[in-house]
């Protein structure tokens, strides 16, 4: 206890997986506005879109954009999620310094979510992570439901560890880890973080924790006791919940800065600048973020 | 880490700490029933209102009806605020198991809410414990501003021991530490318990946690670390905070029980249960609460 790190970086992950679960559209000139409002906030870490086919998500249709809009703070490295070779070809058009990969832990949820099984998805992910590298890229691999699935229930340790193994063998810089339907409390935490962290050094380890049930803070808590220093978060705690509308997404990246900065851990983000972020955001999308710290702060202010 | 306490006892203050900051009043009848409702929950505690002077608590002046009214379960203590001798004598007069006085650890807030300086606040707070004690009944001391105070900032442990000593010194059976605003971070947490827990015993020791800024979870988990068994919480995480209008008041009861179950902590009560309770009073009310875990499970119903 009291032994949390010096430092934490955050990768604000709000442009895509917040507004990919977002109902409202936010206009492209709106988007880059707020891109480049964080990208001045001290954040080290943007995903600033995805690549998957605009069938799917509609709402990041834009990605191209977007991304040649933006402006690229030399202090800043920006990534978009990729689906497939086709992804990767525009993201590297569009100018990206990382590259994301996604698969999923369980399954079914991988099935539901992309189509193919979990033995299909590793070829199309090896030829993407490989090519990505030969770019010169950052490459991340989000693992899905590392804790329980909407589908299939309690997923184990095992099954993550094979996927991870796989990604890491294709050549991945780290995986992020994601509570996709934030239903873990810190025991599942440690549960899986025994077994990935004798496996695995803790730098290539991201947690992403979703607040469905208001656990997330005190996961980061508990994934901070083991070592852990990144994570991915949303600004506002904007994105939804797509297995419970109405249902919180995304940790808010301004309760998580809360926490880090109340224990004294430095993350190199300005609590101003990205509270102002995430009321500019707010006011587009006309609805109220879950961040409670952002209630806290904007109700006072 | 891992070590988590076999029980925990929650105290149900939604119908007190809960409703009075309310803007939307209950009817009586609908309180009775809810309340009731909250008895048969599993819960063994339950402050039911409070005996406060009807102008400063406008929303709890029917605290002698619904004492009269509510159906007394076997298995639960009904307690109530009591400010002074009067308060006392129509809680007594109307049933209780327990009474609760309050005062601050902050001078400036105690001022502000009980219009005496803390040292004033003593002789009366001494007589109301003294009487209660001398009637049977268990007497709880809430402190509250244990952490920040809107208006001083930081408190010491030492000005929250300072407090506690005296209540102890007067007769109470255990005192509840509140983070009044929702401001504490673990390691405030820690500090504090640190300090008390090298002078009282744990058994009388209830933290009392605000989720303004979605804290609470995170400190709940670090006081467990610490051997702490009680707590309060807020069915739904109703009531708002008096200082930042539409930020969180106190922890919702339906996230601590997710977090407590899910790490394997029996409670005795039934989540299904208290979450009907929770949408009675929602819908009573005409407001979402805002429990991330009532929301998530609200919607998937």
């Amino acid at each position: 206890m009291g032994r949390w790190p010096e430092n934490v970086q955050i990768k604000e992950v709000g442009p895509r997986d917040g507004l990919q679960n977002e109902k409202a559209r936010v206009a492209t000139a709106d988007k880059v506005h707020w891109i480049n409002m964080l990208s001045e906030s001290g954040v080290k870490e943007i995903e600033y879109s995805s690549f998957v086919h605009p069938k799917w998500v509609p709402a990041l249709s834009d990605a191209h954009d977007v991304g040649k809009r933006i402006k690229r703070h030399p202090n800043v490295s920006y990534s978009a999620l990729v689906p497939n070779m086709k992804g990767l070809e525009l993201a590297l058009e569009t100018g990206i310094d990382g590259a994301s990969v996604f698969m999923s832990a369980s399954e079914t949820h991988n099935r539901k979510n992309i189509n193919k099984s979990i033995d299909e998805s590793f070829p199309v992910l090896q030829e993407v992570i490989e090519e990505a590298k030969k770019a010169g890229k950052h490459v991340t691999g989000y693992v899905s439901t590392v804790f329980d699935c909407p589908y299939e229930g309690r997923i184990t340790p095992e099954q993550v560890v094979r996927v991870c193994d796989k990604l890491f063998a294709f050549g991945v810089d780290d995986v992020s880890l994601g509570d996709t339907i934030g239903t873990a409390v810190p025991s599942q935490v440690e549960q899986l973080l025994d077994v990935v962290l004798s496996r695995y050094p803790q730098e290539s380890i991201i947690m992403h924790f979703h607040d469905t049930r208001g656990m997330a803070i005190a996961n980061i808590m508990t994934s901070m006791e083991y070592g852990i220093t990144r994570f991915d978060s949303s600004i506002g705690g904007l994105g939804g919940c797509p297995y419970a509308p109405g249902a919180a997404g995304n940790v808010a990246t301004n309760d998580v800065l809360y926490l880090l900065h109340g224990l004294g851990i430095n993350t190199g983000i300005s609590e101003r600048k990205l509270q102002e972020a995430a009321l500019f955001i707010q006011n587009k999308l006309g609805k109220t973020l879950p961040s409670k710290t952002l209630a806290s702060a904007a109700s006072q202010s």
